[in-house]
Parts: structure tokens; C-alpha cells; sequence
């Protein structure tokens, strides 16, 4: 375990995307992986994907690739994806509902749990086999059913209420989609999806695109 | 413009969160800054502030504070903020739509001009005042309202058609919420939201507080 801990954060920041082409690679059938290949997809040096893998600790011998069953394993329980996560869905309007159907969380050992909202129109209606629930009932929910995930996909005036009456509940992890700071016990982790962030990322690298396009055509020139 | 290539790619990824904070601080109409408050909120040390905000040149004086106005500008022009980028949402199921409402956007300079689906049961339908259209109009309406900006809400194995459709419409920014990887020409831009990724950064975190919480116990007992 004190092994675990010295891994540096920028290699904590590239596991779940090793997971994640690990998993496709897996569901393929193949079985074995170079650091060349895994390089490729990771847009990172394959020499930089060895030495992540040696941090861990004994993934493969390297010449004969990595052996992906045992990769996807080892990171998955790094990654705390060894224990089923429940999860909670707070604010079903289209980006909860959005959320509560994505598939592939729960083949991830991701199982959405209850969905809850406090508006009557969203109130009874059904996502993936499960009722939407008044927010009035997560208290008896929670008691019945502990969840350790709450997802955040209220509108933001909302989301410090719900988050601290999670919390309250036992909820130890966040998926904030509120576009809000949270203030959360040192106990409680939190993961926040700033949209805007994305797509000021994308905006940036068209800005890149036509400047390196204009920058060419002047050469050419 | 050659002085803004040198910003390092770790800089760029902050670029974003920067922004957000400094829009936040403007509507609450605070007009300067100190590297000290903005080390709080971006989780950097303030050294680090004044040393990105040093690269780009001259954003205030240190000891006086950072002019908000200013840097929201000067960050906005290198994101690409100072031009209108008009996006066209294709999927206009759940996620779709959550994206097409999410007011924030507009008032950064981006507007929603058409949303698209192959679904007769969504087509129609009305999101912020814009009707779905189905997607075989995609060409037409490009072509009356040219468009810079998809953003793919589509389930995973139709977006790559349609990727491929809207680049040679003229398209040249993709933001990707498919999960699944795209091969897009050299002057194109992609920006992938991968909630899956996003999930296991949370579920680390757990494990990781989990862990620190048992190794306190075990100190003190």
C-alpha cells in the first residue's frame, strides 16, 4: 500500500484513460500490449508508458508486451473499481436522466441506485427500470439502501443543499455536474465536470488549427 | 503571436479554469485580483500564478493585484473566446438537449444554431426556442447557416458518420461526448468528455480517503 502512494499525479490523472483503452482492448479479445501501441493511443512517449507501468510495480516483461487482463485488474483496484460504487442521481431533469442511462458505467461496477428530484413533473417517471423519487424521500432511501455516490445534475442554486444533506446521508463521493464550488468534509471526495471548461479547451486548439493554417499559407506564399 | 505559442501545454489546460474563476469574479464586480486569492481557487501555488500569468506578458503589477477586466480579455482572446462560435448540436436525446440548455454558453460567446437527430420522435420538438430538425437537413441548413462547432451527442456507433458528415460541411471543432476515439482531418479540432474518466477520478479519490482515514485510525489506536 505504501507503494501505491508515491505515484505521482500525473500518472494518477493517465490511469483512467489506460483503464479505458485497457477495457476496449480487452472486450477485443487481444491479450497482450506494447507500451509502442499503448503510446499511440495515449498520445504519451512509449517510454513514458513503461515507466508508469514500473511505478506499479511488475506489469509485464517488457518485449513481450503487457499482459492486459492483469492491467486492467491491477489499475482497476488502484482506481478503487474493485468494490461496486452505488450511486445516487440528484436533479432528473435531461442531464440526471442523461447520466442515469449512460450503460457503461454499470458494467464498470457502477449501479445507479435511485434517482431523485423535487419537481412533481419529473416525479414517477422511469429511467432504466428505476422510478424517479421526491428528493423528500432520499433520507428513507438512504437508510434502506446506503449509496456511496451522490450525482449532482441540479441547477446550481441547488447544489450546496442537496450536497450537504448527501453528505449528511453518509455520501462520501461527488460527481458535481452544478458548475459550483463545494465545501465537503475532508472525508468526502469530489469530481467536478466543468462543461464550459471542455469547450474552451476545444476553442483553443481551433484557434491553434487557423493560426498554424494562416501560418503555412504565408510560407507558402 | 509568437510570444503565445510558448505557453506550455500545462499552462493552456489552466487557461480554461482561469477564465471561469475571472467571469465569476467580473459578475460580482470585483475589479482586481491578488495571485494570493487565485492560488486558493485554482489549487496552485501563487508563485505559479504570477509566473503563467508573467508568460503571457504584462497582466498587472504584482503587489497592486491582478485588473479582472483585463485578464478576462486577454485569457478570452487566447481561448479563442473573442470571436462568436455558432454550434450545432447532433443527438438531441437527453444529453443532447441538457447541452443545448445550458445557459452559461450563450453568454460566452457561444450559440446553439441548429440541433439535429435521426429519431422522427424528437424532431419537432422545440429546446431553447430552436427546433430539432432531422438530420438529413444537416447539408441544407449548413449551407444557409454555416456552423463552426458540433458537438456529437449521439450514441457511440453513429458518431463517426456523422463526424465525418459535418467536417465536410465545413465543420472545424468537434466536441465529442461519444466515447469513442475520432479521425479527424489535420485542420479540425476535438475536445472527448469522457465521463467514465471522470467517474474513476472520483472513485480513486474515495479510495484514497478511505485509506488515509483507516491509516489515522490505526495511528491513534
Amino acid at each position: 500500500m505504501k507503494e501505491e502512494k508515491k505515484i505521482s499525479s500525473a500518472v494518477i490523472k493517465r490511469l483512467p484513460k489506460y483503464y479505458r483503452y485497457l477495457l476496449i482492448l480487452q472486450q477485443m479479445g487481444i491479450s497482450r500490449v506494447s507500451s509502442n501501441d499503448l503510446s499511440k493511443t495515449m498520445e504519451i512517449t512509449s517510454s513514458q508508458v513503461r515507466q508508469d507501468f514500473f511505478n506499479f510495480g511488475g506489469f509485464g516483461l517488457q518485449g513481450y508486451g503487457y499482459d492486459v487482463s492483469l492491467l486492467v485488474k491491477e489499475i482497476g483496484k488502484i482506481l478503487g473499481m474493485d468494490v461496486t460504487h452505488n450511486m445516487i442521481v440528484i436533479g432528473a431533469g435531461n442531464l440526471g436522466q442523461a447520466i442515469a442511462n449512460h450503460a457503461s458505467f454499470e458494467k464498470r461496477g457502477f449501479k445507479i441506485a435511485g434517482i431523485f428530484d423535487n419537481n412533481p413533473r419529473h416525479v414517477g417517471d422511469v429511467v432504466r427500470g428505476i422510478e424517479i423519487m421526491h428528493i423528500d424521500r432520499l433520507t428513507e432511501f438512504m437508510s434502506q439502501h446506503p449509496a456511496d455516490i451522490a450525482i449532482i445534475t441540479v441547477p446550481r442554486e441547488y447544489a450546496r443543499d442537496v450536497v450537504d444533506k448527501a453528505i449528511r446521508l453518509g455520501i462520501k463521493g461527488i460527481w458535481n455536474f452544478a458548475s459550483v464550488e463545494l465545501d465537503v468534509p475532508e472525508d468526502v471526495a469530489v469530481e467536478n465536470i466543468h462543461l464550459s471548461e471542455s469547450l474552451m479547451a476545444l476553442t483553443y486548439k481551433m484557434k491553434e488549427k487557423r493560426e498554424s493554417k494562416a501560418a503555412k499559407a504565408k510560407t507558402q506564399a
